[in-house]
């Protein structure tokens, strides 16, 4: 059982809705978050000063307005005041940012990763990039660090994509963690996610799924899996493991997964579909499903053919997703954004025969509004949780 | 963005925490009241009294205890002062009950419902139901009415469980509101759900889920649905109808099915599957599977044969759906309660098969604990949904 909030714990929700409110949508006029909140101008007066006075906010005088009246100061989120730390292990790639209040990118470093390594093999780049940006933070201005969120391509996956039975979550966590707390002197609070989940946390609060309440935000890097929104909140399970669509069986007679299983989703729509289908098994990685799209727009007719066959498949267990989810909002991520652009028509046919033509009515199919950088945005959302959440007594701390 | 709540909001939270704790526990004193809420003795004691002068709980001396000091009040629902009205219409009958706090049912009617006819063919005998159970409620103490739950097999699905392309939701629900508004004079709140989702929702309330955060409530009475209990709450997609997992495509070479796709899961592992392999395809509803299970179990090779089949089927698909949702829980209802007790093993084996070994440990499978009741008892707990937010303000109003 949950009471109800006591006086300071008051408070501190009006603080952290305030402040999550200014990150999110960046500067917004006093008179603005009255009305938004609900919340009268003095209690709005008080609540913004006290930001303010922890640095977390500024107050300016808003340019001159015709409207008649004193003009309702400006609360704009101070980025330079505090830093979190966001860190994305991709299936290519390793990045690290420095990211400030309101979500602006103070500094970013990456590195390739090479294909097949382990994890514990990206933690000393990652090592130096975060020693290296926080060095250079705190001979500047010196902003508190107030929390690291850490991205994995999945944290049920071998570093190829595929699953191997016997991963452990936090097998994949823990590296990563020791490597977080080492580089970073202040010990920040510290959380994980999967690349899926936190793309599409990052989407629904600054990109293409902002005010949707219902998302699947799909993600074929390597394998496939998805992020879930569901009722405006993240959705991740029991083991924050939720989203393993790629191994919803689809074809029972079909290729044999690496999983163990027969005919998984990811064997028939992932970028490995596209790419053996195209005569390019050899290859992995972004770069080679666009270069079997580009074959495919030039008229090649074993990339068309893989295309469309990769497109059909995708369209069928994206429709077995709207049935089982009704969302207002389907996002295509990875790889799977190029699929989609390129092959749109076979996907959406097939879509439409497999949905209930009632849960179709509605929905949306988009790509990312932030790109290949969900992920990592999604995880320097995580490093805000705690200040979001408390914004006086983390930014006291700190 | 949601701000933190008024004193007065505060206020109404803590009441309807303390009253939804006794609805769904039972008596209990409050010293566990301050235990479970971590407010102090002397609220609790105010708000307990403020309930009690409601007319909503009573307080009365414990019986006596060996420790020392004064004892605890024991603070319990009272069942008589408020009632909700339950209405489902499920696939071979229709039930209405008159259930009061504490989710006691104080009454209930029941009919058979013919096959195949449509909704609108229930709200007669419903209609009388509920103003029997009115009048006779009035004749006596005269509690008041705070609302009206209704279940509906499925708000996308015609009678015999098929989806016909068109069905919106409001198609099914306004018939039933139209006869609850005429039927209840007094004007109740009402709210409508699924069957799967309203047993979701009893199981995890004061069911076989209660204190579980992710749950899958599997649903086989005519067609194949899902309610879907995602962190700790209801979760039912944009228009109240996720969970048609039956329409997820498992197999997609096999079986035309009724929605006009192919392959769906429910023409594999649900009851008309079931009994159609095992010959019987004019028969329907829970009678037709148990005596299929009963023919298997005295080794009839067709109905054994039957029997394992769908189980398999079901396996497969309740692997992909623990894949996706990563739950604590599954839990097999109407006809698939008596597929899962009489053919567990095959279940199970193809349910290893397919699903990722980290998802599958610390998953349970298990029956309902409120058995055929569910969705009514759920369509109950609709009912107060509102007096739970609100106690004094409901209660009145009433």
């Amino acid at each position: 059982m949950r009471p109800a909030p006591s006086q300071e714990e008051v408070r501190r929700q009006n603080l952290g809705a305030l402040l999550r409110f200014v990150h999110q949508h960046g500067a917004v006029s006093r008179a603005e978050l009255t009305a938004r909140t609900g919340l009268n101008r003095s209690t709005i007066g008080a609540l913004t000063a006290d930001l303010a006075a922890a640095g977390l906010v500024t107050e300016q005088a808003p340019r001159q307005t015709r409207r008649a009246g004193r003009p309702s100061p400006l609360v704009t989120p101070l980025s330079g005041a505090v830093c979190g730390y966001a860190v994305s292990v991709e299936v290519d790639r390793v990045q690290a940012a420095r990211v400030g209040l309101g979500g602006v990118v103070l500094d970013r470093r990456e590195a390739p990763r090479p294909p097949g390594s382990p994890v514990s093999a990206s933690t000393d780049p990652l090592a130096t990039f975060l020693t290296e940006m926080h060095t250079a933070a705190v001979g500047g201005a010196g902003p508190r660090t107030i929390g690291c969120g850490v991205a994995v391509t999945s944290r049920l996956r071998a570093p190829d994509g595929s699953v191997s039975r016997g991963v452990q979550p936090t097998e994949v966590d823990e590296p990563l963690r020791a490597m977080v707390t080492a580089a970073l002197p202040d010990n920040p609070q510290l959380l994980t996610g999967g690349a899926a989940d936190l793309a599409a946390y990052a989407e629904h609060t600054r990109g293409a799924a902002t005010g949707q309440q219902n998302v699947i935000y799909l993600c074929g890097d390597g394998g496939l899996t998805a992020g879930i929104i569901a009722d405006g909140r993240r959705f991740a399970g029991r083991q924050g493991t939720a989203g393993e669509v790629g191994h919803m069986v689809v074809r029972p007679d079909g290729y044999r997964c690496r999983c163990g299983s027969q005919g998984c989703w990811e064997t028939e729509a992932g970028e490995r579909a596209l790419l053996h289908a195209a005569g390019a098994s050899e290859q992995h990685g972004h770069e080679a499903v666009r270069a079997v799209v580009r074959a495919a727009s030039f008229g090649d007719p074993t990339a068309r053919a893989a295309l469309r066959r990769v497109a059909e498949w995708l369209g069928l267990g994206t429709g077995n997703l709207i049935n089982i989810f009704n969302p207002e909002l389907v996002i295509f991520g990875g790889s799977l954004r190029d699929i989609f652009l390129a092959a749109a028509a076979p996907l959406r046919s097939r879509l439409n025969q497999v949905t209930l033509p009632e849960q179709l009515s509605g929905v949306r199919l988009r790509t990312p509004a932030l790109g290949d950088d969900a992920a990592l945005l999604g995880a320097a959302e995580l490093a805000f949780e705690q200040l979001l959440a408390d914004p006086l007594g983390s930014a006291a701390a700190a």
